[in-house]
């Protein structure tokens, strides 16, 4: 047994390297009734550990069912990632506690340390769903009016200066299955030592199997999480676009790559959003009016972002936020006043084909320059159809090539139009649409947001419900997933993850330095399913092996969209993956 | 006898060409007593014109005396321009009004009447001095705090639609004496005509010595009114730097060039006088902050303006304020966040020095592959010693050839680094120095503003102060004047020339579209008086005639600093110029 170099160069995963560190965080506090000191006092004099599960968010300060079992058994395919969650419960206080883990081994086949990640999880102050149950938009300026707690999401460092007495400590696993590996069963431990208590032991046990999962960058789920690169700087404090700032988002950033994503996030005007969230998005290309009315174009930061995205692995798609932008101003810098302004336009107006097609024209020679040409869209969200409309004949004016995405409701006018055609949760393409698409190679995908309820990934939302997506994309037969947030960070989100609009925890899936969350990993779980999914179904069909695949039709069969809201999806998403790990 | 075309292209002068007009305009009503019906009644039936003094700003609603004698007679050099006041009187109303003038005719030589120019003078609402006499600084915000009246003051057209009953309507009259005419006396009239009224007439005679004042751009007088840019783009409400900007701009900067302007007056960063003016000046340089670190430099705008003002022969000098403004905030567009930002930095900090120190290598290699950098100066203007001199090492640090500009206090420990040392009226040089800068080829100058009651050009001045000053200059042994603001008009310059801070009139000696003033052509006068008192210094000297140099010395000795405050400018000036043009 050694203890685990989470900081070494990892030779058989993608695992994050974590080069930087957060000093040690307090923890905000949290006001709800909790087990009192006679409840913890029942418990035996020292320290233990147990196995817990994934699906719960386990209360710092109630006393945890630990399961009798101290071996977690799990399957999985080669280059898996599978997740555990132990927790640790004590009367006592703990200090200098670190985790570590064995090799897993199976005969003179290994899985080293390095492929296994511990992580304590900490815990984050959130909020809840609109009082109505119905989703989670809208203004929540006034905290007091939303019942606030503390719950555990973020999967942090594998050293803890201290656990305090009568509190739990929950610890998560996970096991990334080196693709180069034999199958065959795996065992090992881990073990959390420090001072003042004996060591706690809990075994492993992964049975792998012949069959191998890609690595993310070749899954087919089209993954689309909306990138932040202005909250990153500011969070760390560090110039826009400086060496730094890249340093300071590429574990973000690499984390994200190993989820699968396809999608780079960049944006071609000032706020595109009209600044909703903490940091707002500015222009990734700066526009300059010249004195003889001409422009010109600045792509300097547009192409170190997507260089340095690219470089992470995340090549597919660079989506250009935006030409229907929530309010119709384009800045743009004046050389003559040596200012920043703004042309106000709707889509349709002479100034904004001015705007917008001389740009679009100059941009399209740039991508083409780049190689970019092929894989960037223009990209809309949401906006009046008649506006979209006549955003579509500036872009083909400017350049027919250009491809289009559109996240919103489903427009059968423009459908054709659109290269990555995103919906709203539970909308769904009309009969036959879908396959017209798949024939000329777009993508159908889907997105949630702070109008779902569930299934969802707010800090509070229950973690099966983050895997239930991707079993849904299978379901509903999307191509892939889209978020609108993926690191739009709150001020101080690893304290307080509640923000003055939507549901806590809409804003970031993840924290800074690349450290993960429980929902960030239960998402990742579905994809993986999905993936695993999409193997079978082929393998099946090829094979013509109907019973396995109306077997594994039927678990898929339970992630229909009505399903959320009538049936428990974390018994759904535990079953059906059984009937998935059973092939 | 002809209609005079002023639109028309003067071959024999340099007259502003006025291819665009303003709408007729209907000036402010004056609310200070005047002379009522009776007094008016007492005049003839019909209109009557007679010559008046270019010394009165003549009252619109009192009754003028005008002069028995119907002629003017004048005398002048070749080249030279002289003026002459007319005014009209009426108890009844006249309409299409137009004044006309004949050439000029001595035997079979011409002034051809291309080279008269008739204005009918404008009022404009002026104010006055502070209250305690001494000067006219600070603010006046509160416009009933200050006693105002209409004061005739714009040189407008020669064209009017209508003169009212009981009024005065002054006529203003220049002749530009060209270069090329034989000395003698010419003679000629002007005739205003209308309808409702018998042609009014009057005769000129001028006599044309045999010397000869060369072309304005010739003067040896280091002139430097300083010119606003920003204040033309606001107030004909064109884009910024346009060509209809340039156009808008041209009458006004060739009236400018033809009262002898040396300097151009530059910008290279935001607000250097903190926006004291209507209109802020702004960097005619665009500096870029690139996410490298590194700058980048945009000189579009100031070669645009270079190069337009040294087209209209303004060629000898570039100033470039400033590297110690008001307020010490730098302003540059941010390649990372496609903003505008500000470096708050002191002269000695750091940051100074990056923002300053870069900029100036820079610059000093654009300057000289424009052939440039000898007439470029960076350009101070009273600011903290220290600061200066911080300044200034750090242009020095830049480019050791840079030159240096300084309108202030006299600072010993400086002067010799200003190559043109621009001095507060009143101060002087000590003894010696004057003599020491003009061997190394450096300009010593002075300046006024709202400190002095008088001399001063005021809208309220009396006009024969704006002449007081070319006649000082030759007394002091100035090279030349500063005005802080040749144009920064008001908002509604025509009609009201006070403004929230200083005198009214402070802030601009001309008007739109290329419209003198009263002050403008005065202060003119007095330059032309200085350039003969040089040349007959010089001829003096070189020929030994010391009678004549004492009698045109004692002069000049009328106008030391000290006598503005005992004696009385107009008669001063009056008597001698008689003098000067005795020889």
């Amino acid at each position: 047994m050694k203890p685990v170099f989470i900081t070494a160069i990892c030779l058989f995963c993608c695992h994050v390297s974590f080069s930087q560190t957060t000093d040690d965080y307090i923890e905000l506090t949290d006001t709800k009734p909790f087990d009192d000191a006679s409840v913890w006092n029942k418990l035996p004099a020292t320290p233990q550990i147990g196995w817990g599960s994934t699906d719960i968010r386990y209360p710092k300060l109630n006393v945890p069912e630990l399961s009798k079992d101290n071996t977690w058994k799990t399957k999985a395919w080669k280059g898996e990632r599978v997740n555990a969650q132990a927790v640790i419960r004590t009367k006592t206080d703990m200090s200098d506690v670190r985790i570590t883990v064995s090799d897993l081994k199976s005969g003179s086949s290994i899985i080293p340390s390095s492929a296994v990640k511990p992580s304590f999880v900490r815990y984050v102050m959130t909020d809840e769903l609109n009082k109505n149950g119905r989703g989670a938009c809208g203004h929540r300026e006034n905290k007091a009016d939303w019942d606030s707690s503390m719950v555990a999401d973020v999967l942090y460092k594998y050293e803890l200066k201290e656990i305090k007495a009568n509190t739990a400590q929950p610890v998560w696993i996970q096991v990334w299955v080196p693709q180069a590996v034999k199958s065959g069963v795996y065992k090992g431990s881990l073990t959390v030592s420090g001072k003042d208590f004996t060591d706690l032991k809990l075994n492993m046990e992964i049975q792998v199997s012949e069959r191998e999962l890609p690595l993310p960058n070749k899954w087919a789920f089209h993954l689309d999480l909306w990138q932040n690169p202005y909250a990153a700087a500011r969070y760390h404090q560090v110039p826009l676009w400086s060496e730094a700032h890249f340093e300071a988002m590429r574990p973000v950033m690499k984390l994200l790559a190993n989820a699968g994503q396809k999608v780079i996030t960049t944006t071609i005007m000032h706020r595109p959003w009209a600044g909703q969230t903490q940091d707002h998005f500015d222009s990734m290309v700066s526009k300059m009016k010249k004195i003889d009315g001409t422009w010109s174009y600045d792509y300097t930061v547009f192409d170190k972002w997507v260089e340095f995205m690219m470089s992470l692995g995340i090549d597919r798609q660079i989506n250009c936020y935006t030409l229907v932008p929530w309010a119709l101003t384009f800045d743009y810098f004046d050389q003559a006043t040596n200012r920043i302004l703004f042309v106000e336009a709707h889509p349709g107006d002479d100034a904004y084909e001015d705007y917008w097609g001389t740009f679009l024209k100059d941009f399209a020679s740039h991508l083409r320059r780049k190689g970019w040409f092929e894989r960037t869209t223009i990209a809309m969200d949401e906006r009046k159809m008649e506006a979209m409309r006549e955003a579509i004949k500036v872009i083909r004016k400017a350049d027919a090539g250009y491809k289009i995405t559109l996240a919103g409701n489903f427009y059968p006018n423009i459908e054709p139009d659109m290269y990555d055609y995103c919906l709203a949760f539970s909308h769904t393409f009309p009969e036959g649409t879908k396959q017209i698409r798949e024939k000329s190679d777009k993508f159908s995908t889907f997105y949630t947001c702070c109008a779902e309820a569930r299934p969802n990934t707010f800090t509070f939302s229950p973690p099966a419900e983050a895997a239930w997506i991707g079993w849904h994309a299978a379901e509903a037969n999307f191509d892939g997933y889209l978020r609108w947030a993926y690191n739009s960070w709150t001020l101080d989100p690893f304290r307080d993850s509640r923000f003055r609009t939507w549901a806590a925890g809409d804003c970031y899936l993840v924290y800074p330095f690349g450290y993960s969350s429980i929902r960030m990993e239960r998402l990742i779980e579905g994809f993986q399913d999905y993936e695993k999914i999409r193997i079978l179904r082929e393998e099946f069909t090829a094979k013509k092996e109907s019973a396995k695949l109306k077997k594994l039709e039927a678990a898929v069969s339970l992630f229909a969209a009505e399903n959320i809201w009538t049936r428990n999806a974390t018994d759904d998403v535990a079953s059906a993956r059984k009937v998935l790990n059973s092939f």
